[in-house]
């Protein structure tokens, strides 16, 4: 592991308001390491509504199941994040690792256990020792406090190189609510979803149902159109929280996602998920660039998202990226690859502005100074262009370098 | 390009013998480089039988759409295989290229263009000038030796580090007839099929539909269970020539893939078969380890083969055994996203003989010597039980290095 922090790294991060209702602390319960912060606690003193996508993995981890389970019951009061050990694939222990962190949090916060929502992240198939937690969650459920976000954002890191935080506002029937998130990813991020943990908490009064309709629409083109190395992961996690403060403040409560008066917050939420999502990619291990494919005129959508990513997948895109080299025909392999839809007569593709092919051939007026010039940029789109359709999708990558084959060839030892 | 030779490499080369009714000669036509071999003519002096598997791409090359419509003839007269250019999306110009090559070939041999089979590999999206064959296919056709294969092995490599060549004998009603094949491979290898070109030829008195019967029945568990990057080629050719010269000792011709008289043929021939794509996996880009997934207890043998991808095809997995580091969690990760049935409490992982994980965690009695000394092999085998039917596949792949990410990150330039 390098050490040093991704060159696509943002340059300033966002300054991070409080959100009502809503209190964190961090510890160093040594799941992994001694001495390093590894569990964070976000406690709702009155109970916030839930909301949450996980993981599509066959091989779920316990914590996935658990928060699953207690989604139904659509109400929050304590979220327990431990990072140096991801309690997937741990059989009857990592069940009995969930209950144990359950019950010790719903006593540290004087909640029902299926109030009680968890995520894990770190190495697969090591028995979690929850009895760590149980000396740092009652302190923790006191010591919370509102203005912890960038903190709570750094206790989750595992590989990643910066803390990913975002913030928007927006108004509901005139009522001003905010919408806060933090994020850790790097690896073993691939559609649906990144491996990833994600947590986001507005003030907004917002019923379960609605509140789900719109997390499960917003992660289509956000966090289920990032890929780093098509990977998934067993732990996936984004949930949204809404502590209903908000009311105070006469915003009247929503209960229908379709309700005109959200579709502020809709696209705040939405700018935010993608900002999020795309400081995950920006993040992705090893990454020196990143790349934004979009492919345009596929038989349908759907079409056009697998053939965005299946280039956003190929190792052979993704090393021509990372040595400059405006290598189309590798873009051509990949749409072939897909098994979607394409006629070779009919493909285009353009490196930024330039378009290097078209019609089932070399552009005639591609120069490769000006493509060489856009492979030399830090922030490289890729578009394809069909011909057959109007499918259109976007995804988000990075290039694979040999720091990313360096990261992971000595992750666990 | 390291321009070393693979570690794994064969210690040595097969002998090859003549096979007869082909002949073979090679040039340096300066197709990309001037004074490198570049162009392989194979001759039949009597019309051979002929069949071929071809790249599923969506975009294949002008000599793969040239080659599939030519098949239905089902006779072959002459081979010509160039590398330094694919041919492939080229448009026009490329079909242009095809029709000027088999005209050539087919001039110099005395034979139809129909009967004329092409195979180019190299860069993808340049146009190929065909003018350059002009010049030197008549000479080739006079030149062919029928003891010239492994110059032919060495004429059609590309970024491979080693002449891939192999050779079997079987009888057929008492005759003994010879199966000869050299194949291409190193990058952009998946299946269906590895990008790939193998040129077969057998004295056998076969007829066009058994031969072609026999070759896609050989193709599944051989070149088709062969991964190295999960990327496809445009290109990938397989075809497999029946000169029938052992009719001369009495070979009857057969004309039923089933024939029980076909049973030693087929066995020598898919041994072949499975000798050439192993050694295309040894040689892939930046390999230093040949890995063996095998996964059994699947639904199905087709959702085994669809895990056994998802774990050979996975850059954590493949990373983990560049690394020399037993990471199992990331074999459950692979057999989770695979999108297979699963049930994370009956899984066993092996690594070798050393059983990792049994009944969804890690096996109580797994030594981390043991699997470490397995991991630091040359050659790795990964088996996984998935507990849930009697479903059974094996695919092969290397470890993902950083010489990959060199090999391909300035391979156009």
């Amino acid at each position: 592991m390098s050490g040093s922090v991704s060159p696509l790294a943002p340059k300033t991060f966002a300054e991070m308001p409080s959100v009502r209702g809503v209190r964190m602390a961090t510890a160093a319960a040594g799941i992994k390491y001694k001495n390093r912060t590894d569990v964070l606690m976000m406690v709702f003193d009155r109970p916030a509504v839930v909301a949450g996508v996980f993981t599509r993995s066959k091989c779920p981890s316990a914590p996935v199941d658990f928060c699953r389970k207690n989604l139904a019951g659509g109400v929050a009061r304590a979220v327990v994040v431990n990072s140096g050990n991801a309690n997937a694939f741990t059989g009857k222990k990592g069940r009995e690792a969930t209950e144990l962190t359950a019950k010790s949090a719903a006593k540290a916060v004087g909640c029902a256990e299926s109030e009680v929502f968890l995520a894990s992240t770190g190495v697969i198939g090591e028995p979690l020792d929850a009895t760590k937690f149980a000396g740092v969650l009652d302190d923790l459920a006191i010591a919370g406090k509102e203005d912890f976000w960038f903190e709570a954002a750094k206790a989750i890191m595992t590989t990643d190189t910066y803390p990913k935080v975002a913030t928007r506002s927006a108004e509901i029937d005139d009522v001003k609510v905010t919408i806060n998130g933090i994020s850790k990813g790097a690896g073993m991020i691939a559609p649906d979803m990144a491996t990833m943990l994600s947590f986001v908490v507005t003030d907004a009064d917002i019923a379960p149902s609605a509140l789900q309709a719109l997390l499960s629409a917003g992660v289509g083109p956000t966090f289920n159109s990032v890929t780093v190395d098509s990977d998934t992961s067993t732990s996936d996690t984004l949930m949204l929280f809404a502590t209903g403060a908000a009311s105070a403040d006469g915003q009247p409560a929503i209960s229908d996602a379709a309700d005109p008066r959200l579709n502020a917050f809709r696209a705040a939420l939405n700018d935010l998920l993608r900002d999020l999502a795309l400081q995950v990619v920006r993040d992705g291990e090893g990454a020196r660039k990143m790349v934004e494919v979009t492919v345009e005129g596929a038989e349908n959508d759907a079409a056009a998202k697998r053939i965005a990513l299946s280039i956003a997948n190929s190792p052979l895109v993704k090393t021509a990226v990372a040595g400059e080299d405006a290598n189309w025909g590798r873009v051509v392999m990949a749409v072939g690859k897909s098994g979607e839809m394409a006629e070779r007569d009919r493909l285009a593709i353009w490196f930024g502005d330039v378009r290097v092919a078209v019609e089932g051939e070399r552009d005639p007026t591609y120069s490769e100074a000006a493509a060489t010039a856009v492979m030399k940029e830090e922030d490289i789109t890729i578009r394809v262009e069909i011909g057959l359709g109007s499918g259109r999708a976007t995804v988000y990558t990075c290039d694979l370098t040999k720091e990313y084959v360096e990261i992971n060839g000595d992750y666990r030892s």
